[in-house]
């Protein structure tokens, strides 16, 4: 069944303590994965240069590669001539070395030849005899235009955390060295799992009485894109021993389990009774002083954790992304993530007064409206689905400043 | 071979200039696929509400369903006592109406009987006679506590606009109304390449004179964030036949192909040449006026895009973010997504001046200090990666406010 949102019945904690507990749940164990095949992994140990970066002093335009000093007093009235010693072939060693009053024609990436200590660019030479001497006429600072051995990074630097969830230009560095098989974090393995016989499949017409399931469908979708290998369970009948057989074999073969629907204290509080008796350290909370979502259930079995999540659509989205996503990025190894990295400062457009001790979250569209941005609420309570539709994100009302005036800032938590 | 930053042969045109040209791309075919695997997929076709949302009046509160006109004047003085006429089955109906003076003990999402417009909070009534009645001692609005048929939305009513890409709660309303295949954009078949002698795959040991190909690992995986299927083609020889055919098989196989390296003009700008002859529009500009980056090709074969990447790692990664990604949006069906939806406001520690006409992309580190949020930009130009993976993001710094003093305000556009 659904869960109420209004039973006054449930022990609420205040949401830091929530999110307290539950950044709590240790990580599961790693693999080693192709780079290829590594974006958006937590990486499992701290990675550090190899070698530097670059191996070796690289031109960083196309021109020519001479030694500083010939070049540093060339002017209009006093222009340098220097002799081609030839061309820096790419992908190999130029031969020899660069002389006095030598250059040696180099292309961007190319490593200078021995001597060169300077790259002068291509759109400030003139070539004289047919490319055998060229004519510089304007100051060159030495050392301009290249990039010197370990200038990027020195052996042994410090370059990516474990607990980072690897990036495109992660990858990239990964790959600059010659890292090409990584050490990450297994993605976990989470059931989700919906409780209530008013529920039917999407795929079902549902009978009088029913509705269909949307919960599953979204939080399948939710934990998949916080990293987790996803399975649907299906919707168990309202009959706790079937609930407690179903959850604990779920829990054999997967890392943690999310169960929609069923954590109110209501007239059928089957979820608590089916998760009463799971392995330490069990129920750790049943209700957050949060609006929407209150009561949500949070126990660990062993180190596997088990949600129950508040049943309204609604509820669950937010509650999943405010509470849920942080604690699965936990579980998959990841640390330190600011659970809302996308923000839009805007100026709410409704006064909001939310209780106090409570955390209230909003949802709301962007406008733009007399030169600024404005954050309107959307009408509708928990209990209808086009609101969070309809947001462009969130408002969340913490308990440091409870009451909104109309015209506040605010900080919009985008979706 | 890398392209120079610093030729200036190119016939650079402005960012928005570019921008105008790379939003023209259109998009790919359509397919219909499961709800379960349209997590991020572009919808087709707009999605208006098939019917009335909730298709009943429903219960959001577990309680009593009662005549609202029966409770209104309820206090603790005249007290109003129902009978109870039992119990609405979750995922079923109630047999009977509730008539004048009677009430039924109702759960959260369950349908109210005929008559019952109200729902009592379970924790406004007291139960008398072991639950044959119950009594209320405090007003009750009517229509407290429920839903009604078509509240949360009317059938026909605008819900989701095509060309949305899909996120979880997006899925939850499609399975609300029993969508459970969707017709969306096929994801489009991206081929990445890499051009230049002095490259080799980061599995090997360079010889001396080569570095390990970077760009198309990160590309590979920029392509992928960005919706697409990614082809990894390898390194092409600096060959301008071998580089023509090779883009000429990779096009009859997939919606579009990058290209990492070649697009400079330095001394062997094989890439222009290659794709000199592609089927008509061919290439639409040769040169962009940004920094890092500008050299960047663009080209279309038909309908089908064409992009010659800068080829210094930290260029690639900047422009395929801000340039090529909202090109990849359009060609796989997305319509105006902000480019950078994650922006954080802060202030940039140090003075920046740009070129009149350039785009300029620094990449910054955020710190907390004195009280605010800083943007400290990192040292390094284009030819360093290390500047971007330790970056929190970047800040832009466009032709209409090309001097930024320190302390100036900027939005960081963040990773």
């Amino acid at each position: 069944m659904a869960r109420s949102e209004g039973s006054t019945s449930l022990t609420l904690i205040p949401a830091d303590e929530a999110r307290r507990i539950l950044a709590d749940t240790p990580p599961v164990g790693r693999e080693r994965v192709a780079i290829g095949a590594a974006l958006g992994r937590v990486l499992a140990e701290p990675f550090a240069a190899p070698a530097d970066l670059p191996g070796e002093r690289r031109a960083v335009m196309d021109g020519y590669a001479v030694r500083g000093a010939d070049v540093r007093g060339a002017s209009e009235l006093w222009p340098v001539v220097l002799s081609v010693a030839g061309t820096v072939p790419m992908g190999d060693v130029f031969p020899r070395g660069v002389g006095t009053g030598e250059a040696a024609a180099i292309a961007t990436g190319g490593w200078l030849p021995a001597g060169a200590d300077t790259v002068v660019m291509i759109e400030h030479i003139v070539s004289l005899d047919g490319g055998a001497r060229v004519e510089i006429s304007r100051a060159v600072v030495p050392g301009a235009n290249i990039v010197e051995r370990g200038e990027d990074l020195a052996r042994g630097a410090a370059v990516l955390p474990a607990g980072r969830r690897l990036r495109p230009q992660d990858l990239a560095m990964l790959a600059t060295f010659g890292v090409t098989v990584v050490d990450v974090r297994r993605r976990p393995r989470v059931a989700v799992l919906s409780t209530g016989n008013e529920l039917c499949d999407p795929a079902e017409t549902p009978r009088p009485g029913q509705v269909r399931d949307a919960n599953q469908t979204a939080l399948g979708a939710q934990v998949s894109a916080a990293g987790c290998d996803v399975t649907y369970g299906g919707i168990v009948p309202d009959d706790a021993s079937a609930l407690r057989r179903t959850i604990a074999r779920a829990l054999d073969e997967h890392d943690g389990v999310i169960l929609s629907g069923g954590s109110s204290i209501g007239t059928k509080d089957l979820s608590a009774d089916a998760l009463a008796d799971l392995d330490a350290p069990g129920i750790l909370f049943h209700g957050i002083d949060i609006r929407p979502g209150k009561p949500t259930l949070f126990a660990r079995a062993g180190s596997k954790p088990v949600v129950g999540m508040p049943g309204f659509p609604t509820s669950s989205l937010i509650v999943f992304d405010a509470f849920i996503r942080p604690m699965l990025w936990r579980l998959g190894g990841e640390g330190g993530r600011d659970p809302w990295p996308s923000r839009r400062p805007a100026r709410i457009s409704r006064e909001h007064r939310s209780v106090v001790g409570r955390e209230d979250y909003l949802r709301v569209r962007l406008v733009e409206r007399d030169g600024g941005l404005w954050a309107d609420p959307l009408p509708g309570g928990s209990a209808t689905l086009s609101n969070v539709v309809f947001a462009d994100g969130l408002v969340r009302v913490d308990t440091a400043a409870p009451a909104l005036a109309a015209g506040d800032p605010v900080d919009v938590l985008l979706y």
